[in-house]
């Protein structure tokens, strides 16, 4: 009897779960509004308006900003909730979201959708999607350094640390060069990047940096213990590579109109991905396997993780 | 007899002078060759070869280094010299190399030529061009948070705030767009972006952001006083204003194989800069008044200031 209730207090059903996300999102939402306004009180000189219209356009109104939630949830583990981990994970999304405007450039994956809305460069030019993602990515190092992020210097410190090695050539931005080589872009980098260890190393740096990287803030924020973060960071690598396989499910299952970007890329560029390597049922098997391995790392944490433990089963079941 | 004394002991010949940032320039250029190696020590995982040639490519084997140069010798005027700002002034170069990739893009300035070398994207392709400038920017703020770039965790913060501040969407990122809407690239933003006072805004933003970030880093690693770092931020903003007049000037005068890119550019575009507003001669009187104005600036420092003196007789003196 003891066991079964702990077990039923250990998980969150998908309303609860939802509402808890919508939360997040909506105080991320309305704190990026304020950073992305004209006047943010950071000292600067007047920003041009174009700019940040394009900026605004780029960040509000869309996205589930699931790197924030990790980031804010694994705070609120250790007990720390407050103004800091949203800041962070504002600055997160807006990495992000640079990730994504740069990504989807003619000369990069030349998308003309995201979120359902035509893509930066299409609403605006590409001169400015250009710009936007720098500005973002920049403003995304000046948010993490200021004093309301985090209580002492050092903590900041990591932050700013954190996310540029997770983002740069040895992360996230190396991560897409992979990408675009294992689509056969770069001849002299497509030997040997087709085989799924080498579709887990590209998945790791162009995806899984981010999110191992909101889990680190987050850990970072609330103080957590060496031991504490090595259970976090086996967590988010499960989390990071469960995302992947999820959306490698979508562009094959899903449809467009959910999604809000074209499906069915992947196959049409010839790109190697955990369907083409292990077909729709291997896949899942796959997800599902590595699900469990991300809940058993939560362990130590017991019930606390339990919020942590349904961004498992919510990825699981998204369809977007 | 003592003031012709301090005036002789206040100026630099300039072989010295040219020897002295040949210096820097070659300390900063063995510094990058190591940040942008394949094990920079830095605790990333493997950066792939393709985007780190094409890195080192942009980076290394040209430029003044006038940047680092400016950090290096402000700290130094605070007896400040070693590592530590010789790596943040590496931090600065990547920062303004990324600028000139992202700017040289088709979208963008349309280069082809920069350092009298093919620019990124032509000596590669446009997607790396895009994520070589989005690796440096995030390798710059990687550095400096490293605790080897500053003494204490408050002093790097600064230096990760300054550079974020004035490369971002108030500065540098902000200026690059109004200078591409005073090509009348936005007809919304055209109206009156063509008087002197715009020219000078775009400028401080565009150029001037990054000068003023280096004398102010320097000024942070050699722990300079409120009234000193007031004094180098007057200083600065002049030198800033100083190079664009200069730059503005060698656009007309200038020859291309001197300057490493093409020329007439300006004109061509229909541009207002300080030649097609003032003329020549105009210019030229404005860049000796604000010469005079940046050495007055330096008073307080005395003798100390030779260097930061002469970096303005340097400005006024070169072809390239």
């Amino acid at each position: 009897v003891q066991g079964s209730l702990i077990r039923k207090d250990a998980t969150m059903n998908s309303t609860a779960f939802a509402r808890r996300v919508a939360g997040v999102a909506a105080r991320t939402e309305s704190l990026l509004e304020k950073l992305l306004g004209r006047a943010p009180g950071m000292g600067e000189i007047a920003r041009p308006d174009l700019l940040m219209d394009a900026m605004r356009y780029t960040v509000l109104g869309g996205g589930k900003r699931l790197r924030p939630f990790l980031l804010v949830e694994t705070a609120k583990l250790f007990g720390k909730g407050g103004d800091g981990p949203l800041r962070a994970g504002a600055a997160l999304e807006l990495l992000h979201c640079y990730s994504l405007v740069h990504d989807d450039l003619p000369a990069m994956d030349n998308d003309d959708l995201r979120r359902g809305k035509p893509t930066v460069h299409k609403a605006y030019d590409e001169a400015l999607a250009i710009l936007v993602g720098d500005a973002l990515l920049t403003l995304a190092f000046e948010i993490l350094a200021d004093k309301r992020t985090g209580a002492t210097a050092q903590q900041r410190l990591e932050l700013v640390q954190i996310l540029a090695r997770s983002a740069g050539c040895g992360g996230m931005v190396g991560g897409q060069l992979l990408d675009l080589a294992a689509e056969g872009r770069y001849p002299q980098l497509a030997h040997s990047l087709s085989d799924t260890d080498n579709i887990i190393r590209i998945q790791s740096m162009k995806t899984g940096a981010l999110i191992m990287a909101a889990c680190s803030m987050g850990a970072i924020l609330g103080g957590a213990s060496a031991s504490e973060r090595k259970a976090l960071a086996v967590y988010s690598s499960c989390l990071g590579l469960a995302f992947q396989i999820k959306d490698d499910l979508l562009d094959v299952e899903g449809n467009a109109e959910d999604i809000g970007k074209a499906t069915r890329k992947d196959a049409t560029a010839g790109k190697a991905t955990f369907v083409s390597l292990r077909g729709i049922a291997g896949a899942k098997t796959y997800l599902t396997s590595i699900t469990a391995e991300a809940k058993a790392a939560l362990k130590p944490f017991g019930n606390k993780a339990v919020v942590l433990a349904g961004l498992m089963d919510f990825n699981s079941a998204r369809n977007s």
